[in-house]
């Protein structure tokens, strides 16, 4: 290793390369840094958690295995927690738009590693006394260490940010289903008149949507727990030892506090990344109730003097520039918006999980990334609109009975007794005259006022 | 050829195949028909029209220029006719999940005009006497009929189907913007209530995304007009005289009334369907902007009691099967339906546009199936809209004035003078108190009756 | 009811319809083919199937409630059966782009089978002496029974159309797996040259794609076997007996052989469709999984010259109209079309599942039918892939074996001993000599023929 | 204002908030942070500039309509001109996910101007002395400055990053198409021997796909350059001087070197975001070339020894992490994930360009960050294609001519001659046999030598 100003050079199999001269990464990442100036994006950092991690465990299993001797094990593991830890973030300098097996990442973290363990054991920078593939890549390649990493990522993801914020959702959707039990309203199909529910009823159908949500991630998470660890170059574990896959992946479950397993199949695991393609789906299924609840919220809320106005939502800022006084359902839109994006993250995970051929998927890092942006911005908005509008969501209760007293629908029931075809004179006629359909029945000699304050009583028909 | 019992048998370069008696097609219709039992889905119409117009013209051009004696020429010419007039529809058999050049669309085509031709000159379906690749197919492959088909086909669907529905739609929403010029309603920002406008400047904003939307529409078509034919097997047109593609191009232009010209590249046109990509890209513009128009009118015509109820639309059918008298905006409906399976068949189209290899695309008969339909159910469905729907819809007047005038957003036309936080406060009192803003401006002793009418008038908000 | 030539007049709530003298269906349906006229789609024969059945263990569960008299119970049971049966499909002609909540085929359905039920009984047409509304949808709205329908239809689809055909492609798959044990290969990555893999490892990997994909598509099952029956109009039940739902859910488990339960949340069931969404997700994830499988074949197969050519596959059909001899992978062009359809319709369901307000979902024909289409494609094009591709693949032994002797990545195995930098060097040298490693290893003196022979066998370092 | 530790009080017509004492934004900004917190996304450069540069623009019109007066003006021209040059970027702290119309952002920019321009004029930041909406937003609403902003942002981003990434990659393909104009090689249709192309021929295929998508790109800028300003709340103009809108768009048209106009219909402007989504579906149009073309260099790079080896592509980097000496193709793999990104975002914005309601869009961040990065990667993406890859592609000339030669496909130009169902025989017997067809027809005596040689030179055939 030469220096020379603020640059070092470094070497690789392809030759010299210039190398900031305080740069733990070397000359393959700096390669990777001139051929990719795509984009601003990067591998999040629970991305390189997950990397870390790996490294570190795989660190352990070496020398337990002897393939990796006791002192460079000892700083290669070193070394790789700090990049688990998050303590050298900023040497992860590669464009996500990337090779797509995520060499360049890899390459990243093992050159990271190697000149800091190199560093810990007080070699110069750049000498490969603890060298990148040999040790710290040891037993690895990029096409079953970036699988796992994407993988391990994923769950966590899922784990630590999608659930948690769907569970407080459908918690606070519950509350309120509880709350407004007996908020009698009128019920819309089509967006026209029809007959009464409650406003519980209403909420009790959206914590249901999102009770079955958090079934459907759930579901997405033991294909994700199969690890490609082991499979090295191709899937056969060429230059892995026989022991690495196993102990690697009890390792993680171990650190990672989630059961991970040896993938059944290790040519699937490289080739295909199915999982994240899975784990995408039930993201945008959620995302499809969550768009659904965000926007019966904004329209319940509408007005307040020309919309519907059946509930009220928090005010949480100024709604407009030029409209002094106005206060809008901001939290609903920035949930809908989150929803659009995961729908289509959704369709690149589709359209790049197809694009693998033989031996190896070739589009994982923009994969890994739009799977983990959707699973955390999902799970951040599902704790937004809890908090910050189901909660303190409020019922309009004088609102809802007046429009469910009004209803033309309340005729339905009277169908049973007079017919479809009578029924529905009555409640055009209702229209017509502008009365209730109780007024109505009264004027027209059906009922006594009695009768049909009992029988048309929008309560009854919520059947509560 | 040989028969026996309700069969006879046909052969091809693979040998020997089982055909019905009665079948036009031959051996490579009926491996098709057998190779691809996936659906029911066929190939329209408007593309059989336009393979039997194709097929037509070149054997006009091959007698012409020497290729096809005039005999066998003219009886092709013939039966390519009555393919094209739809008289042997039910010739063609082959499922559109096929070869993905739509190779056994074309020789269902080449073997039916055959056996046709065949038969016009007293021969005997299945000798071959007139010949489904040497003379039919003369000057051709399916490698560029097949996309010649498509573009055609889909220039004709857009100008015959797609544009005129489009235009109708504009028209009814024009019409409607004039006659609602002077019906003063509240605007609606993020639901909530806004400054005035009229219910005609809504559906002048509506007219003109749809004029946009016929722009864009007619912007595809000088892509789709560069026909690949001539190109024959890989672009370079082996085997096909110099002179067939211009005189085809030339034929289909008086054929179908539309100016097609050859492809100024041959090994795009062959290896690529991008325009199939761009039209439908077009397409889904306007699905989008009829996804918001439908909507925006199924929500102003909400209630008739508990909803926005600001126009009336014309009942087509009862509403429910248990409510009796419901009336639902059943064509904005329907409406949305198509603009959903137009969004669909676009990612479909994206998808299957990137699976070319070299010198041939093979997703062509599903891309070219969905764009047809795209084009079609987007046509109709405008159409609807406009006839069953805008032409009918009235607006309540009433309902409108009133709504404008109860609005807190009124208020903004105070904030230029007396500033915007003052102006936020009495919209604010106005909401606390019940009154409207002029009430409260009159209260508070700001102005006076005949001020406050005329400064809060909403219809001079809306700058008509 | 009158008639006049060819029509007869038909009555519903808004009025007098003329319908087609013979047609069962009257003023409700007519009224539909009359404001639908938006394209060729109906829904399929499954989904008449599921309705048909609803209706019929709906008149036995409300002649035992005591609802329906036992001689109108019993007609309209023997119309249903025939509905189910599909001796009435030439009845159901409504457009699949409808009224959202597909209200008109249910009113279809009830029209159809309350005037078969009339004429079973010996009554007159049209006279509505077994009422459509009354008696044939007794205790029913659209509201419910569609759902119930779509959800019944898509269960009992994939359980008889998906998962046979994955079944087969899975078992196809794995029986290549173990016939091309000892084919010993090169494999590659990002298309390059890697270390050997064998054909069986490759194949294996695929049949794990379809195996991981069969749990997909049953875990999709549990959502779409809740019924929204029992909610009728809004979700609360409005005039049902209380005993209906479940006595209907438990025929229809035993009519179907399906286990299906009354949805836990009504509101849900009316409100929502995701479990639609749901279940097009596994669907798409499956489809991802075929178009890379399908796509590796044709790779596999491509040649005979100029191709990679390590497998045979069967020659289905000729496959050029112009180049004589030409065979073409087609049944893998086949599936990818399927493959890219499904992902499309996927997204049609997205957008579609998005659009619900309040109680009730007003997209679901579009929904049903994109997913019912997906379903059966996807099940025929595996059962395709499976019988007419894979099962008659061939492995061509010698050139397997030639290209993994000549990878130059064979070097990775001498990099445990001589480093990863040193075996860079010599795979380069190889390529630049024109040598195998093995070859060169030998050259350079490192090992002696028998050693090299022995590291560089391709075949140890498949680990099989 | 008050202040207190490291924060100051700010504001708004909520009431209080704390600030940090430093910053410049005020209590709306601080508001929305707090709404918000959901991802690491934010506006990017490119909006900002083009909304610092409305803001300019406007406080000049503003003064010179004697709107605002100078002093005041002055000042905030001055540091809207900070905002516009990226001065006060760390200022713009509001997650994407914001609300729908984008006022947390125009605010989050009036109020950062405001206090700027207060500090200019020597006041107290929090002081008001320059009002965020009585001065800096004068004539304006969010509800035409972000809608203007995302326009011009989108135009100069597709004139700026995508247009001149495109040319290159035209630019590269055309000067490789006449390189290569001599180096014959097989085509290959289906992936299977077809008849020969010359490697220019495939090049300039591509070239004219890039200089379609540049049409395509181009097509979508007139409505882009139709800008909403002027139409403040909803669309009227309120509180908007009626000369504000025609000389804002002058002095945008200068700013940004490109002739916007006012958008015609103020109504559509601001209530739908059609043009966003036709340009994202032009961006997609040219993904789908370039994935397409990125897809057939890799595979014609494929090899060294296993595959195509065609052409030879730069090396950039090393490939693998375990395999030494191994070189992929990823630049190719880094362009088709952005291609799939961009089809990505192309459904996020279809998804979100449907949500509009009446006279607001309301998914606009998304909708114009999602455009923005597609028009950005793609742009990046093509010129690191054309100047890392393609400009440095060189052709296998003697692999090409090699596989040329020994295509069956050679065949077809027998067919005029011999009929298609005898150059079939021929074809299959030359595989059958191991011979090329010259070789065969030699050995059948149907030619002798000079004749074969003369009719079966692949050159011919390439039509050059």
């Amino acid at each position: 290793m030469g220096s020379k100003g603020d640059y070092r050079i470094e070497r690789d199999t392809l030759g010299e390369m210039k190398v900031p001269a305080d740069a733990l990464y070397g000359a393959q990442t700096q390669r990777a840094v001139e051929n990719f100036p795509v984009s601003d994006l990067r591998f999040p950092r629970r991305f390189i958690k997950a990397l870390g991690g790996i490294k570190m465990i795989a660190a352990r299993v070496n020398m337990e295995l002897e393939v990796v001797d006791e002192k460079k094990g000892k700083a290669i593991e070193q070394a790789a927690k700090e990049v688990m830890e998050g303590k050298l973030d900023e040497q992860f300098v590669v464009d996500i738009f990337q090779t797509g097996s995520g060499t360049s990442t890899n390459m990243n973290a093992n050159e990271v590693i190697a000149n800091r363990a190199t560093q810990i054991l007080g070699g110069e920078i750049g000498s490969k006394d603890v060298h990148p593939n040999d040790h710290v890549n040891a037993g690895q390649s990029s096409n079953d260490v970036i699988p796992t990493a994407a993988h391990v990522a994923a769950c966590t993801a899922l784990i630590e940010e999608t659930l948690p914020g769907l569970g407080k959702l459908r918690d606070a959707l519950a509350a309120k289903a509880d709350e407004f039990a007996d908020v009698v309203k009128t019920g819309r199909t089509h967006l026209m008149d029809a007959t009464p529910v409650t406003l519980g009823q209403e909420f009790s159908g959206y914590a249901s949507q999102i009770a079955h949500g958090i079934t459907r991630v759930r579901n997405a998470l033991p294909h994700l727990s199969e690890l490609a660890i082991g499979g090295t170059a191709v899937g056969t574990g060429i230059n892995a030892h026989p022991k690495f896959a196993p102990k690697v992946c009890a390792g993680l479950s171990k650190l990672f506090d989630h059961a991970f397993v040896e993938a059944p199949n290790h040519f699937e695991a490289q080739a295909a990344r199915d999982a994240l393609v899975e784990a995408s789906g039930a993201l945008r299924t959620v995302a499809v109730s969550m768009s659904k609840i965000a926007n019966d919220i904004r329209w319940l809320a509408s007005g307040p003097r020309t919309g519907l106005s059946e509930i009220s939502i928090p005010a949480t800022q100024p709604g407009s520039s030029i409209m002094p006084g106005k206060v809008n359902p901001v939290i609903a839109e920035s949930v809908r918006q989150v929803c659009a994006q995961v729908m289509g993250n959704d369709v690149t995970i589709v359209v790049a999980g197809q694009f693998d051929n033989f031996e190896l998927a070739v589009m994982i890092p923009i994969m890994t990334y739009d799977l983990l942006q959707s699973a955390s911005i999902l799970g951040n908005a599902a704790t937004i609109l809890a908090e910050k509008c189901v909660a303190g969501t409020e019922a309009n209760r004088e609102r809802c009975l007046d429009y469910a007293e009004r209803s033309p629908a309340l005729a339905t029931v009277l169908a049973p007794k007079l017919g479809y075809d009578k029924a529905a004179e009555l409640a055009k006629k209702a229209l017509e005259l502008d009365v209730t359909v109780r007024e109505l029945v009264v004027q027209e000699g059906l009922m006594d006022d009695k009768e049909a304050a009992e029988v048309l009583d929008p309560a009854k028909m919520t059947n509560t």
